[in-house]
């Protein structure tokens, strides 16, 4: 399959890559090719080339005014994240990224996903502080205008919830689309002062050997963290995507440790605190902890690891019809950068290399693209990724033998709900709907 | 001045590259250089790190609840887009861009620039349509549906007004800030189909040398654009930093000609008519065209020349004292990467290089930085960039031989206030006063 050639309604030759329609794209994108034959189902429509073009009602008229803070259009009132809690009772509220509606690398700010566990507070940033105490030489307080006169960076990340893709610990695939499964992840650009800048104005005492990050909303949020972290890649965070934080997002200050789990990145940061154990703060022991399938825990698991997925096509979209299509999604991985992902529409009997969008950024998105013409028949897409220190997803038969699935009823001390980065199928059926399948 | 070396609260060497306080950048980020004595002026205070800390009231209560899109703060209010027909007058109206509040390389959607000439206008996905007609061999019409199947690609590209930095024309310095005078730009990561890629579904008939781009507003703003262009690095951009495109940006589609004037990329894209000659359009022939200082004016003077502004310290900022701050601003060329940007404290008698924050993209915001040491005397801030083929701002003294400057009264037929890319000066005084100088 791998070296056949198709043909296209012209009779153009177009150079299979994978089984079941995957393509070069090389072919499609030389000069002087023309897609019209493969496009030919009714994507491009004759024009008359009519002159002046008929107006529609909104070129006859004056448009709205322009506002001081633009946001999308009323007809976008789809794209919208989830919530788990939209009342606002007391438990932690989710809000899932629309990544099926979304293209390219960044998260807009508007949809960056949040996970809060009393609310989001509303923090008067003249009045917040961050403390750096424990054991450092001096210990210091920092108002946001101070930190402000510190060197900054900027550096894309992506952050991922531990608990992302969690319904694929489900022995049965489950009818949920991209955003429900794969909500808890974005990817902005952060700016604001390293840590390590901060803690060579304190000192350490080389007795330091974690830090405890603590944050100001109500439940005092809380994570341990390796020393050398904070020497190698952490940040305090101040803007993102260019704007002060989003207010769930952990406004004024949050901390940014590019590659570990999402709750251990603490929003509305209020304290470091330099010292010899860890913690054990409830969110590290045990809201936060991978069960195992022999009933013991992983303990400490930072790193989100590499991963990726298909965004388009994907569950909730029907194919209009055999023809060419894009197949695209988002890999990255908290190790470094994505070296390449492989996509099968044959689920997982014949691979293709996609095209990865550049810049190609340690620990943060990477899109990937891929031709693809539909036969008309079944097919099962899936992705796979690869990072640049050669770690690769597993397969689910990998995954699921290592770290377990959901059991009915589930075991009394917890479930196996952290860590999912397996492969994600989508099943194309022949009228075009796609489902979610595991394969 | 370039040599020397001053040394900090506590004794410490800081290598001076520069006059008037320009710190070696390296010298700072050295393991084990204390910076609080540089930074003594009250930056951080010394903390008794008492546990618990005391609680601030949004400590103490439940937050608010999750929103499906999330936006700024409200102690983040005065972060907004300046506009110049809040009342939607018949006329164009303008919103400017906060770049002294923002940081980073990015312009969050909410705040990126807009210019439109009959309001905003409110467009169906559904109903829009693009036609791409003239000198082709096959005239389509394409829906938002139907681009949505082709090979995407995505870029970061900033955008520019041609009569951004216009106030700079005036023969005096006028007290206006970084927003007011350079607002008309902004910066983003675009998504959608390369045109090119829709110009080999129609065919390109020989004669065809130009194309016309249309928009749906109500104004039918149209530019005529070389065919080169076409084939080189434009765009139909259908998703900004992620999300759909902005009303204000040109929902559901527009062109993005990399490094070409802003109203060249004509959003509300509708039509696209490739011709022989160039169509003379008012917004070509009159509105966007440079008068020079001879009475004649420049004809398709489509590109933004290499350019750089310092965002902070600028008008507006008061120093606090004596210290150490960083001087941050914007960098970027219309002909491909920014190679390197000066920086001077002393009104250009001397230069230091500023760090460029990687990634360097070409055609797009890259944020230059340099850390300063104020020593509370006087100080004139200058940034001057170069790009990658070599071409560098020009002087004050330069720009305005060429290009002439605003005389009193202005001239009948019009007067230069177009692509206006000179050296931006801010003067600090004693009293940490920041104002705008000619310097």
């Amino acid at each position: 399959m791998a070296t056949s050639r198709d043909r296209d309604a012209r009779g153009k030759a177009l150079e299979a890559v994978a089984g079941n329609g995957l393509i070069d794209r090389r072919a499609l994108l030389g000069r002087g090719m023309v897609l019209a034959g493969a496009m030919s189902a009714g994507v491009g429509s004759a024009a008359a080339g009519a002159e002046p073009l008929a107006d529609d009602p909104w070129s006859l008229e004056v448009g709205e005014s322009t506002p001081p803070y633009q946001v999308p259009s009323k007809f976008e009132a789809k794209v919208a994240r989830t919530l788990s809690n939209p009342n606002n009772e007391p438990r932690n509220s989710h809000a899932r990224t629309p990544h099926h509606l979304l293209a390219g690398t960044t998260t807009p700010n508007g949809l960056h996903f949040t996970i809060n566990h009393g609310g989001v507070p509303t923090i008067d940033p003249d009045k917040h502080r961050l403390v750096i105490h424990g054991l450092v030489k001096q210990p210091l307080e920092f108002t946001l205008e101070a930190l402000s006169r510190y060197p900054m960076t900027s550096r894309v990340s992506f952050i991922e919830c531990g608990g992302n893709s969690a319904p694929m610990f489900s022995p049965e695939a489950m009818q949920e689309n991209v955003q429900a499964i794969h909500g808890l992840v974005s990817c902005a650009e952060w700016t604001g002062v390293m840590l390590s800048t901060l803690l060579e104005e304190t000192g350490i005492d080389p007795r330091a050997k974690w830090f405890v990050a603590e944050g100001a909303d109500s439940p005092h949020l809380s994570r341990s963290v390796p020393v050398k972290k904070a020497l190698d890649d952490a940040m305090i965070a101040l803007y993102q995507n260019g704007e002060r934080l989003m207010p769930g997002n952990g406004y004024p200050m949050r901390l940014l440790l590019p590659g570990y789990e999402g709750n251990m990145n603490v929003k509305f940061l209020r304290r470091i605190k330099l010292v010899e154990q860890p913690a054990m703060s409830v969110y590290e022991a045990r809201t936060y902890s991978q069960i195992l399938p022999n009933g013991k825990a992983y303990q400490f698991y930072f790193l989100q690891e590499v991963k990726s997925f298909i965004t388009s096509p994907s569950l909730g979209a029907t194919l209009k019809g055999p023809g060419l299509y894009e197949i695209s999604g988002i890999a990255y991985s908290g190790t470094g950068r994505i070296e390449k992902v492989m996509v099968s529409a044959d689920g997982g009997q014949s691979w293709a290399q996609a095209a990865l969008q550049e810049p190609v950024l340690s620990k943060a998105f990477t899109r990937f693209r891929m031709p693809w013409r539909w036969n008309g028949g079944p097919a099962t897409l899936q992705s796979r990724a690869w990072d640049e220190a050669g770690n690769v997803q597993p397969t689910r038969a990998e995954f699921v033998a290592a770290r377990g699935e959901l059991t009915k009823p589930p075991p009394v001390l917890g479930f196996p709900n952290q860590h999912y980065n397996s492969i994600t199928s989508w099943g194309v059926a022949s009228n075009g709907e796609v489902k979610h399948v595991y394969a």
